[in-house]
C-alpha cells in the first residue's frame, strides 16, 4: 500500500521516456502540476507534438539513454517496449522518483485516479485491485464536487489568504476560517457578500467588546 | 497545486524530526505504508514511546543535526522550534523528499487527508484553501467507503491475483475484471460464491464455444 503524498512539481525537472498514449496521458497530469517536461521518444503522438509546439515541453528526438536521467527529480518510463522500461529503471539513481509502466516492482510511486476542482485535489487507489474501479470511483465524486464545488474552493483560499494577511487576532481567524468552511456558507451561494457581512459582523463585535 | 502519487514507501528510510503530536500524527500515516522510521528528538510522546516498545520504529534521543539525514528517502520536520525546521530545510539534499510542518515554501511534498479501506486509499488536498474543509470530505467520504467497501476491495484485489495467474486469454480477464467490478456484483454480498459461478460461466462458454 502506498503513501500518498501530493509533490509540489512546479518547475521541478520531470524526465518521461516514451511518446504514445500512456505518456501523453502522464503528461496532461504532470502539466497541471505545473512540470518542466523532457519527452525523451523517437517518435511522438500528435497531442504530444500540439504541446511541443505551444512551448509546453521538451521533446528530444532521440532513443533512450541513461545520461538523459540526469537532474531529473522525477522520471517516467511510459514506453511498451519492456527492454527500454528497464533500461531506464536501471540508469535511475536510487533517490529519484520513478514510474514504470505496468512495473510496480519497479516503480517507487504510482500515480492515482485523480479529480481535479480548483484547488480541491482527491486521488484514488486501489493498491492495484482494480483500475476500473479506481475509475467508477473518481466519476462518483466528479458528481458530488462539480466545477461549482471547486469555485468554493477558490474562494476560501482567497479568503484564508486575506484572514492571514488582515486579522492578526489568533481566536477571530479561527472563527473567521470555521464560519466560511461550514456547509450553510457554501449553499447560501453569494460568498463574497456573505464574507464581507461576515467581517463586518467580526468587526462589530471587536468594537462592542472594545466598548464594554 | 501538487501532484498526487503513492510512494512506494514500504521498507523505505524515512527520519522525522520531532517528537511531539504531529510528529506522532504523521508516524501513523507512515506506519500504514510500512516505512521503515527514525525519529530524532530529545523527548517523546507517550504515543510514540509505545510505538519504539513496541518495535514499530528506531528513536534517537537527541537534537537535530544534519548527518542525521544521511541515507533518507523521505524527511519531516514536525518541530514546533521554527529554527529547528529551518536547519533540517537546510541540511536536505535537493532530491530528498522533504516536509516541513507549517512552511509548505520550504517543503517539496505536503500530507494529504487520508482515507483507507483495505487497499483503496483516497487523499484529498485543498492546496492550502482550507484544512477543515479537507476533513470535512474525509468524513464524508468515510461514510460513502466504508469498512465493507473495503473488505470488497480487498477481494478484488484477491480475484485479480488469481485471473492473472489462471486465465490466460486477454479477453476473458476483461470480461472478468468488468463483471467483479459491476456494482451488482458488489451489492450481491457473497462474493465468493458469485466469483466461482462466474468463473464457471466463463469455462462453460469456453466449452460450447469448442463444439460450436
Amino acid at each position: 500500500m502506498g503513501y500518498p503524498v501530493m509533490l509540489n512539481i512546479a518547475n521541478q525537472h520531470v524526465v518521461v521516456i516514451g511518446g504514445g498514449k500512456v505518456a501523453e496521458r502522464k503528461i496532461h497530469g504532470l502539466l497541471e502540476a505545473k512540470a518542466n517536461i523532457t519527452v525523451v521518444a523517437p517518435t511522438i503522438t500528435s497531442g504530444i507534438q500540439q504541446l511541443e509546439a505551444a512551448g509546453k515541453l521538451i521533446w528530444r528526438q532521440k532513443t533512450f539513454s541513461p545520461d538523459d536521467l540526469e537532474e531529473a527529480w522525477v522520471v517516467i518510463a511510459a514506453t511498451n517496449n519492456r527492454d527500454v522500461n528497464e533500461a531506464v529503471a536501471k540508469a535511475a539513481k536510487p533517490y529519484q522518483l520513478i514510474n514504470i509502466a505496468d512495473d510496480p516492482e519497479r516503480s517507487n510511486f504510482h500515480v492515482p485516479a485523480v479529480i481535479r476542482r480548483g484547488r480541491l485535489t482527491i486521488a484514488i487507489s486501489t493498491g492495484g485491485a482494480s483500475p476500473t474501479i479506481a475509475q467508477q470511483i473518481r466519476r462518483q465524486l466528479e458528481e458530488l464536487y462539480d466545477d461549482d464545488y471547486g469555485r468554493y474552493i477558490d474562494f476560501l483560499y482567497q479568503c484564508r489568504q486575506w484572514i492571514l494577511r488582515n486579522v492578526h487576532d489568533e481566536q477571530k481567524r479561527k472563527e473567521l476560517f470555521k464560519a466560511i468552511a461550514d456547509e450553510s456558507f457554501r449553499k447560501r451561494g453569494d460568498w463574497e457578500e456573505e464574507f464581507e457581512q461576515l467581517l463586518k459582523n467580526v468587526i462589530k463585535e471587536e468594537i462592542r467588546r472594545k466598548e464594554e
